[in-house]
């Protein structure tokens, strides 16, 4: 793999993405941290970045970027700084792997695209379960025609709200909402396997939500995909406390040849000829496969364009949950 | 319990929950049986029942009941017609206990509604489901407040399509459409355990159905309760010929205590404090409750107004699905 210099801005989220695949290659480089949050909400965890990468740290971010000149910005700040932030280091043709959802608004969304395109640079949100073993194999399994016609899509994410919640989940104005931060994970796996989605009612509430402000415990949202599946979507943070995994993540896809059905970490596969059998799993390389593609040294799973409309999509479900009206997904939001 | 004299018209669908409690009640007696159906679709059946029950056959049902004067007729006729059936019943003061959905437009359904008043007769649809252990354990904990605040409902049907589903499966005059037939119980769960739905959208599709015309292989619906809860179902035709279950019924319920899921004949709970542990289960008899509560000797599970609601919701759901847009459910249909 080529030689690859990385800055980390903010050390919130899903950065083990990253760092998993950086510790496996020693052509993938940290060379700089910085955060962007006014108040830095995971300074531990940057105190011990520091030390395990013997990096700089730097007090302002866009110093860093200027001279350090890395090829990629790994970005998980307060999640609505991840859409400014990305468009510091687009703006100066550094590509991004950022903290999904990129964007919490259409304009930042469109300020991105516009961005990436003029500088010739890439962004991508960590969408990082599409490098999950049983999700992949049930993306494999679809795409290989085992369930024939894949047409009803349900799809779950329920999380332990736990007691370490960061303040900033209280306000919209930072959390962005809890489509966007939950149910996005599986958007994600239906634009991904499924296709197209062509309209969306969604709803969320903040009631009962452990007083946590606008923080949403629950969201749900039925769909229709371009090629006349459809599906639904639900999601919540009330995973019980004593529940075994962090994650009530649950996808079934029923087509007309069989069913896959993924959680617990396995995936299965139920057909008209074959009884329920579990899929083979194979390990991916998330970052590592991010590097390739801006180095033209191989794929990776999720594109920029994906990012761009999967969080496109999510905002229009949370508009529409807002709303209490269906979103039209064809009609754009921004030009 | 008091001697209750019964007839059948009619033998598709779900008449076992009568014939099984009229097994174990010598007060239950059959006395006649009829067929409604231009084409008798069940007539194999209708043999057994007659020596089984030694009762009386009759060519014309409303020569069976001006005859007989039953205090139940337990119908379950083409699909389309047991509304038109069940208003014959109800004119003559003749209880019913009639398949789901009891009717198929909201004109038979006001037609009932009125009739069932006047004349003083029950009528109920045969969500058998209130009745199955493991749903009425749900049920229980859920009013019993062991998840505390019920806030998030997901709910799904999913049957084999086998090879012998009759011919009327392919029209909607006659079949009433998937979310009528298929969808309903589980809107049956939402109305019963979790209140009053406030508004639906629905998509259902005809696609990928094996060739059986407009019956429709899936359906799906997101939407919102009065009291700030939310759900969606999911139901299709697609469970694989391989699974060991006829029904891939699952039901989760998910509160700011805990929560609950339904399936494989079981019911769980896991809360903030209690690790997984399967709810007690009950027997229940759905058909002798139905005799009590028409004899003034007990409750039963389902009353007729819940019978009429979650008619009338399932008619919305399947008019958003057609016309591609919400309902709000609190616009009744009729007057």
């Amino acid at each position: 793999m080529k030689i690859t210099k990385c800055v980390i801005i903010g050390s919130c989220g899903h950065i083990n993405y990253a760092l998993q695949d950086i510790r496996q290659y020693p052509e993938l480089t940290v060379c700089g941290i910085a955060t962007a949050d006014p108040v830095d909400v995971c300074s531990d965890l940057n105190v011990q970045i520091t030390e395990e990468f013997n990096c700089r740290w730097f007090d302002d971010f866009r110093v860093m970027l200027d001279q350090l000149k890395p090829d990629v910005a790994i970005i998980a700040t307060r999640f609505d700084l991840n859409g400014p932030v990305s468009l510091e280091c687009l703006k100066r043709g550094i590509n991004c792997f950022t903290e999904k959802s990129i964007a919490h608004n259409f304009e930042i969304l469109e300020e991105l695209r516009n961005t990436a395109e003029q500088n010739d640079a890439l962004i991508i949100g960590m969408h990082g379960m599409r490098y999950e073993p049983e999700f992949y194999a049930a993306y494999q399994a679809v795409k290989n025609g085992l369930i024939g016609k894949p047409m009803l899509f349900t799809g779950q994410k329920s999380y332990k709200f736990g007691n370490d919640r960061p303040d900033f989940y209280r306000q919209r104005s930072t959390y962005g909402g809890t489509i966007l931060w939950v149910a996005v994970h599986a958007i994600d796996w239906a634009c991904w396997i499924m296709g197209e989605i062509n309209d969306i009612s969604a709803h969320h509430s903040n009631a009962h939500n452990f007083d946590y402000g606008d923080c949403e415990a629950t969201a749900v949202m039925s769909f229709s995909f371009a090629n006349g599946a459809m599906g639904t979507i639900n999601a919540d943070f009330y995973q019980p406390q004593q529940s075994k995994l962090h994650g009530g993540d649950q996808l079934r896809i029923a087509g007309n040849k069989g069913i896959i059905e993924v959680g617990n970490k396995q995936a299965f596969i139920t057909t008209h000829e074959q009884p329920l059998t579990e899929l083979p799993l194979e390990p991916g390389e998330f970052f590592a496969d991010f590097c390739r593609k801006i180095n033209n040294e191989g794929k990776c799973r999720l594109s920029m364009q994906e990012t761009f409309r999967v969080n496109e999509i999510a905002l229009q479900a949370r508009a529409s949950a807002d709303s209490h009206s269906p979103v039209n997904t064809q009609v754009h939001s921004f030009s």
